[in-house]
């Protein structure tokens, strides 16, 4: 029911109203995720939906600055921000009221966020989130944790047939570094990766080959992980790129070892739209058309401690769960006892005047003989 | 853990960071309310956290405007509002998307309301709310049901012993303009009835006996349900006075039948801080000092619909129920697979690397024989 009517002059652009019977259906799905995250050690946490910018925008908060409403505190005075991504929030406790307990800390939030412009593909400027961050472990078993985590509970959410793109943000940028790439070519570089024009991209390399001559092969290795992963093995790599091939090789085998048959794919030269990623990058999709589900990687929170988390999409995440069955509605009389039916699941429906009938309550049930008993459409 | 070391430096005023355990416990209430609101019919909605604040303000946002920030809207140049009350959405939703559907609509809500300043009492500027309205519905089995089904969610969260505050609003702007009180008069009997002077009040009355000499005997009244109700049945009322006397009456009795044990008190003469309110309001108290844990009464919805409805404050509510034991936490070496124990309700912390010890990661059980056993405390 969210796209009947909507009169553009009541909401602003890109706030909407969730209605029955999809709020309860979002909030039933965050909620099942969020068991999925308690079950393996996240704790949850709620920060503020407001609190000053500076704190606010400090770290990976700087990549949503400009998304970021702000409005000014009557009470102190100073600039606010309504959060556009809650990650440097979850930085921020674990940098200040949880310093003190030991790593890895494992924590997880649901919450609503708010951007200033919806982009043409995401028109959202309210958005669901619901995360997880493991903060204080460097290993490769913490980034296919969260990844693993983030599958299950999409599947316990009735996602299957999901996903997983891995990018190595950091890539490309230390091939570049290790060639001594300078300015024009490095944006030239990116400029052709990011569309994937091979031959634009191996015309720039020739301009400066070393380091940087593996990129075609690595360009044409992207696709399912394994291939990909014995493509940079086989790759003359300079060493901090091959420190991020084996840790991505790394990941990626804990990844399949706790996930045996999801689909992984591997593009090693994707750098783009991951601004604050130190190391492997993930994005889900979910089957078909549904776009993106979920994503995350590794960075660093405050203080720079190594950190790695995934971020679900509650909004993308409903659209690509199954439909579940509607509550039935049983017609309750005026002063029958409607308590034993909601125990097994009804929404009991009171009659509170003569005219209340179980059609215009949208009954689907009435009682007759003391039983719920279906109510068959007239002829 | 909500208490120690805050930073007042690091938040504004008034907002908060929920850690663990709360919440998770303040979201597992809000949920367990909602699935007793929706066993009722009650369907949930989810509406914007900002809006234009034209559609915001009106009706019953009216008495939330001063408390309302605003920040405007950069796509379409108007100002919006951040929500400080749910109320008002919801009848936006029920007099716009949902004006075809046949009345009373039954629908409820969970979510966050921010304010712009906090009170002495209350001081947070961030407040979780959780709620229903029924709306199209004038008979006073309506507003009983609102506040059985708001007691009823209480008590599935553990929260018994609850006291409901009944206040008729309208009664004594009934019996002024009945006794044709001039303003000078008026604002007097205000201000001593809000003090509960009695001698004032019973001075003022002097002044201009008629209607208004019920006035102290209903003050005295107040207290226990039957004898209040005794005291005005017993009261030489004016027809309008008498009207909202015998309404009461009928949502008292109403609410005696479904709830038989509950506590109830009526005060017919209160009628400060229930602004928009048009007939019986409620305030529901928690045992004890636990203060007031829900609000509501009848009130009208936009386009004039009779409505009655209750807001549950999540965060009171968290402070009166009972506490729940913690999710033990299951240690789960490298390697070791942890899904029947999450089936089991344990949370499984996984151990990623050699320094992730038991004890570092606040594990309250470890496997021995495939086993999940406690670890005990060392001397």
């Amino acid at each position: 029911m969210t796209d009947d009517l909507p009169n553009p002059a009541l909401l602003p652009a890109g706030l909407a109203d969730l209605l029955p019977p999809d709020a309860e259906r979002e909030a039933d799905l965050v909620e099942a995720m969020m068991v999925v995250f308690a079950g393996h050690g996240y704790e949850r946490l709620k920060p503020p939906l407001l609190e000053f910018e500076d704190s606010l925008l400090a770290g990976s908060g700087a990549a949503v600055a400009e998304q970021t409403f702000r409005l000014m505190d009557p009470v102190s005075q100073r600039m606010m921000g309504l959060r556009a991504d809650t990650t440097p929030q979850v930085a921020r406790i674990a940098a200040t009221r949880l310093s003190g307990q030991a790593r890895p800390l494992r924590l997880c939030y649901a919450g609503q966020v708010l951007r200033v412009r919806g982009t043409q593909l995401a028109p959202s400027r309210q958005l669901p989130q619901a995360g997880v961050e493991l903060i204080g472990g460097a290993a490769p078993a913490a980034d296919a944790e969260v990844a693993v985590v983030a599958i299950e509970a999409l599947a316990v959410v009735g996602v299957t047939a999901v996903s997983l793109d891995v990018t190595l943000p950091t890539m490309v940028p230390a091939l570049m570094e290790a060639a001594g790439a300078g300015p024009a070519l490095r944006s030239g570089l990116a400029h052709a990766l990011d569309r994937k024009d091979s031959a634009a991209v191996a015309a720039l390399v020739q301009r400066q080959p070393g380091p940087l001559a593996v990129l075609p092969e690595l360009m044409a290795s992207t696709g399912p992980a394994d291939g990909a992963l014995a493509a940079l093995d086989a790759a003359d790599l300079p060493p901090a790129a091959r420190a991020i091939a084996q840790n991505a090789a790394s990941v990626l085998l804990a990844i399949q070892a706790r996930a045996p048959g999801l689909r992984i794919t591997l593009d090693p030269v994707e750098f783009r739209g991951f601004r604050y990623h130190t190391g492997v990058a993930f994005t889900i999709y979910g089957p078909g058309m549904s776009g993106e589900l979920a994503r995350g990687g590794r960075y660093l929170s405050q203080n720079d401690e190594p950190a790695t988390g995934m971020t679900l999409y509650p909004d993308a995440v409903m659209r690509a769960a199954p439909g579940s069955a509607p509550r039935p509605r049983l017609f309750l009389p005026i002063g029958a006892d409607g308590a034993p039916f909601r125990a097994r699941g009804f929404a009991t429906v009171a009659a509170l005047a003569t005219e209340d009938t179980p059609q215009r309550l949208r009954c689907t049930h009435e009682l007759k003989g003391g039983e719920a008993v279906p109510i068959l459409p007239k002829d």
